[in-house]
């Protein structure tokens, strides 16, 4: 297990990815893929800047990563995102057959590790990763919830 | 719900894009996207051509639907596939907004519409499609059955 500090490092770059999302006006939320110490697949959400369902922060830094090791398979690669992932990230996930996830804030609405549907937890699925939830939650929680308060606040004045 | 020919037609073209991923030495799974009686979006499996975990038909189907109307939602679309969607595909399709699904063969080791898990009919979940399985079942199996024997064949000659 890597120490903390480490941890809350790795998930810091994630952050400032989401801060990117919220300056695009996009949910914030950000992701990275690490493989050997090194940052192979960056990743924020892009869903409403590029008509895409499927363009989650994981989705793109697996996707990245993907390329970088000219693998659909990212054995002993870690992946860390701000907010707990839905279904379909968590589907990828599996698929990717990522080692390790670390991620921020829980998300009671669409979180596929517990905080809604607990996906990651289902013994009768084929493939599992460690999860670890809560690295630097409050920082990506407060994010978030700015984020939905600016809008609402745009909303009221339109 | 529109008329069995129908649905079978759309589904032949579902096939024949798996039929391209045989022939391309991936596992046979193809897609459409349907929207106004039109298709709006074509996917075949290309994890292995593309390095890619998440290039599953049924998302690739669902990208280039959304270019197609230039919307993250793909709101009144039906998507057909070959084979029951696994759990990132049933996300993909959720956060799309997908009114009807229609797919051919069940998957018990990784579908997500009964098949091995039901997301699909999970009621706690934000939000839902109608779901129509068994279309042109037997030849979608029989296409997927085939390209397992063959590379089974392939493994045991080499």
């Amino acid at each position: 297990m890597l120490a903390d500090n480490e941890n809350e490092r790795y998930m810091g770059k994630a952050i400032y990815q989401a801060k990117e999302a919220f300056f695009n006006d996009e949910v914030p939320v950000g992701a990275i893929v690490v493989y050997e110490k090194k940052i192979i697949g960056i990743g924020r959400n892009k869903t409403i800047s590029s008509n895409s369902p499927i363009a989650h922060a994981e989705m793109i830094a697996i996707q990245e990563a993907s390329n970088y090791l000219k693998n659909y398979r990212l054995i002993d690669c870690d992946l860390y995102v701000t907010l707990e992932p839905c279904i379909m990230c968590m589907g990828a996930i599996f698929h990717a057959r990522i080692k390790r996830l670390f991620f921020g804030a829980w998300d009671t609405k669409t979180g596929a590790c517990g905080g809604k549907i607990n996906l990651a937890g289902n013994k009768s699925l084929n493939h599992h990763c460690h999860v670890n939830g809560g690295i630097l939650e409050e920082e990506s929680k407060d994010l978030l919830q700015e984020f939905f308060k600016v809008k609402r606040i745009k909303k009221n004045r339109d």
